[in-house]
């Protein structure tokens, strides 16, 4: 299992991805699923991918060796894409080309299963996000929905929904990211540490962060615990039904 | 879509489901998940159902007629059943019985989907609360794991999964509850008001509770209100973290 978010908000971009994989419950593994391709100052882009590992190794493979060539001739890779519109369209194609190889066996097994978030910004473009389906369409993070998930996204959901808004600061969007990573964490053994995030500003070119949130790192291990024993704060500051009249 | 959920505490039992039912999105009806069977003095015998509606109702019908009859020639119902085990197993049969008649056909369609939730005690029996399976067999919830979900359960996990043990008192499993249908409501349109709510304190054989809680009704709007603004306090709370550097 995965989980990967992206959160595209007024001042920036932030990613994360965990770096669990498992081939049932008996075979669990380690693996980057977060990719960044930067050249400062022309372009970053970055890929978080969820779903079958052979998939997304495969299309990550065509992805950095190149793909095409298009009508003019021309290799196309994320390094020479001209916009991040283009960028999703390339991941997109490249999972379409995986798929005529492997689709039909994957269909008639585990099923052909990969998503994969394309967030960054090239040139004088905009910073955007995207999500690419198996199917080689995306879709795109707006103003009203700033965030996108893949993976195991529905334990993480709810805290999204609350309180990511375009205008969050950067640094609480980073920590909300958080927060859904740990619900996440907690609930499904399938997405474990270390964690893998990547912090874009809006028109830097240039990442702000990326780094790798490992097991025991202080301020995480923190987050965790003041988000538990708030959470139990909260639930005990609310006054019992009033329904249980005969117990009172 | 449905949720509906079951806590099994030291205290007593508490069954929660939603109201909900819909064939795809744009064909949404309301209908009671929650049934209870009630001998004061004797039995209470609670059943939430999730999954396809037609085979519940099938399932329900079959459990209320009687069913059998059974070795002795007698026509076992949830009235007769002598404990809940039985009950367990005759909600597992009726599945099963369904199964023969249906089961080859919806499994060419919209597949073969139920989930019930049995909870209850009958006579000097002890409180039990369990899961019955589509195929028939089924789980008990213990004191390590004291709740137990059917239907959409993944965004109201999380704070059962902290919260709730076998020592909570009886008023908070029932407010937890509620907090984990608010959740599971906010994030999935498929579930939806009244909500239908029943508590069973232990060895009472006599619902303390069976109650509707309509849109609007004032301490569970409260509960929402004061759940989120709890939340949003709750991240606020939280430093933000120590990784943008540049930016403080």
């Amino acid at each position: 299992m995965t989980y990967c978010v992206g959160v595209l908000i007024k001042e920036g971009l932030v990613m994360l991805a965990d770096t669990r994989t498992n081939a049932g419950l008996d075979n669990v593994a380690t693996f980057r699923k977060l990719q960044i391709l930067e050249k400062p100052g022309e372009r970053v882009i970055a890929l978080a991918t969820a779903g079958n590992l052979a998939i997304t190794q495969s299309v990550m493979t065509l992805i950095s060796e190149g793909f095409g060539p298009d009508d003019s001739g021309e290799l196309q890779t994320l390094e020479t894409v001209p916009s991040m519109f283009k960028a999703a369209q390339l991941v997109g194609n490249a999972i379409r080309e995986v798929f005529k190889v492997d689709g039909v066996a994957l269909g008639q097994s585990a099923g052909f299963d990969v998503q994969i978030l394309v967030g960054g910004q090239v040139g004088d473009g905009r910073l955007r996000l995207f999500q690419v389906y198996s199917a080689g369409n995306f879709i795109e993070a707006t103003t009203d929905t700033p965030y996108l998930q893949i993976g195991e996204h529905k334990y993480g959901k709810p805290i999204l929904d609350r309180s990511v808004e375009h205008e969050t600061n950067l640094d609480d969007a980073l920590k909300l990211s958080l927060i859904s990573m740990d619900s996440t964490m907690r609930s499904n053994l399938g997405v474990g540490m270390p964690i893998d995030l990547m912090v874009l500003r809006t028109n830097a070119l240039d990442t702000e962060l990326t780094y790798r949130i490992e097991v025991d790192e202080p301020y995480y291990n923190g987050l965790r615990e003041q988000w538990s024993s708030a959470l139990r704060e909260a639930h005990l500051a609310i006054p019992r039904p009033p329904y249980l009249t005969k117990l009172s």
